[in-house]
């Protein structure tokens, strides 16, 4: 299944079931009123949303609508958690490396993790606001997924069945505001606005053969202003895989259902796959030529992530936001 | 106003207006489904409330019950935002003092703050659940708010407007796994699971005098095991106010209606009044005789928080809770 909040002016947006070539789509209101109810209640509300599904793909769904014109917001427009992760170490050590240091062993056994904004979501399309061009804006091109109730204490061999959803987002960054946070120990508040999700949610059997039970695999186009940033694989150097990475998360706590957790910037350790993130191509740059070159994002500048899939079709729906001035 | 949900088995509880002495309430159900629709929609709810408050304490609210034997989750069972300050800088520098180091004099202007676990928070009587004692089981007694929506950048002065409700809450903190995470500069994750708030969340106008629109005023009445551990003043040596807290998590994003902004723990220059933390006291022994003393909480430990008023009137109902092991 395929799975979006259509924007209607309300909090939760309106759920729908979206056809597998994203054409059409039909609500998804006579089985729940939101998303996050239907995750409270998967066993109950899933069969119903998958004959939606079925019924939407072989053009006899009652009620389908063109989405031709329809804005989407996040597919969970708001979430009682976000957990946001760091499991591609390439992209640690680079930090490392930029600045003559060392990566700590414990990072190869331990992942990094933070709990990040969950309130509100920007949508796939909606404007990143920020008051400052010097707070260092930038994009961070991700993988998530969105578990039912995980019980504390779980390990990582049962973590897989948890995962019901799949999605892609832009962990959106202030560079220039995360260290006087970090220097706190507490963490990071300024740096970390809200993110913003691809329109669709898609299920790991809709996935098929590029979802693995673990990590994703495929390339995380990211263009910059309409050039080619990055082609990372989501499936390669991924040292935490969800399982692992819900695991860590479960460790002192059960999550509620409706939790996302994400995997931190994509990051591959061929260079020439690029970047998923500026920060990275600015340390990579570091590292080769003594100083970074590339700026942060200014007022008007868009980044446009999406996946494809072996036949060139959108996996999620493309993220297409501007920076603009608060 | 006092606010409150019972627990039902569903995710949010039963709103219920409860009575100035506590002894009554009555279904909000008339009037909203939850606290959170309720702080979404608070000028159109908020008269039908208060008009529920003033029948109750006059006995004249229909289909009152009686509170004996009935079991509170906290007020908002979960919210999609708690962000959580430390604005009693005593307890940052009793930090360093323990530890031979400075305070850095940007937290004086710069208040900590930390994006806090909210998909579920524990009921006030609920058990402090933990699989290890090695983890290094805390309380924290702190004064918290819930606001309505914030706009991004708001500044102190206009802050307090934003206040709804006042909330006092125990802050559950799991010492020995603080370390690891803060090396990662990550934040807190295995350190801090779910906190849990006292019965009730009480209107500014309603608690009065004790409340001056910036801070709360009185005794935090913190009971270790049944005896006397802190009697901290809320309203005494807090650095940053709730305005000054609410600004600093504003600066970059706008806060959902329902977002909950922590204090810190309460903590007194005056070490007569005792500790809302164990940690504090710890600090302190190890301030004054080279080493700490007390241990952290065993499963079976009991920790009692409470705010009384003047006339010996419990503000918030207590917290009353134990460890034990998952």
């Amino acid at each position: 299944m395929k799975l979006g909040s259509l924007r209607d002016g309300s909090l939760d947006g309106m759920p729908v079931v979206v056809s597998r070539d994203h054409a059409t789509a039909v609500s998804a209101r006579i089985v729940v009123a939101n998303w996050q109810l239907a995750l409270e209640h998967w066993s109950d509300t899933s069969p119903a949303l998958e004959s939606l599904y079925v019924a939407l793909n072989k053009g006899r769904a009652e009620g389908a609508i063109s989405l031709q014109g329809r804005v989407f917001e996040s597919p969970l427009p708001r979430a009682y958690q976000f957990l946001d992760g760091s499991a591609y170490l390439n992209h640690a050590e680079l930090v490392r490396k930029a600045r003559g240091a060392e990566m700590p062993a414990s990072f190869l056994s331990d992942p990094m993790m933070y709990q990040g904004l969950s309130d509100q979501f920007l949508g796939p399309t909606d404007d990143i606001l920020a008051a400052d061009e010097a707070w260092g804006i930038d994009f961070e091109a991700e993988i998530g997924v969105i578990v039912d109730r995980v019980p504390m204490g779980i390990a990582a061999k049962d973590a897989a069945a948890h995962i019901l959803l799949v999605v892609l987002l832009n962990d959106v960054s202030l560079r220039n505001l995360i260290p006087g946070g970090v220097a706190k120990s507490f963490g990071f508040i300024h740096g970390k606005p809200a993110s913003a999700f691809a329109p669709l949610a898609v299920t790991p059997d809709t996935l098929g053969a590029i979802w693995d039970g673990g990590k994703l695999h495929g390339p995380v186009r990211v263009d910059y202003n309409g050039e080619c940033f990055g082609r990372t694989d989501a499936g390669k150097d991924m040292n935490f895989d969800f399982p692992a990475l819900i695991a860590h998360a479960a460790k002192t706590r059960s999550l509620a259902a409706g939790t996302i957790i994400g995997s931190g910037t994509v990051s591959n350790r061929n260079r020439d796959a690029g970047s998923s993130c500026i920060a990275e191509r600015r340390m990579i740059e570091t590292i080769e030529t003594g100083a970074p070159k590339t700026p942060f994002m200014a007022f008007g500048d868009r980044v446009r992530i999406e996946m494809v899939d072996a036949d060139g079709q959108s996996v999620f729906g493309a993220i297409d936001q501007r920076v603009r001035q608060a």
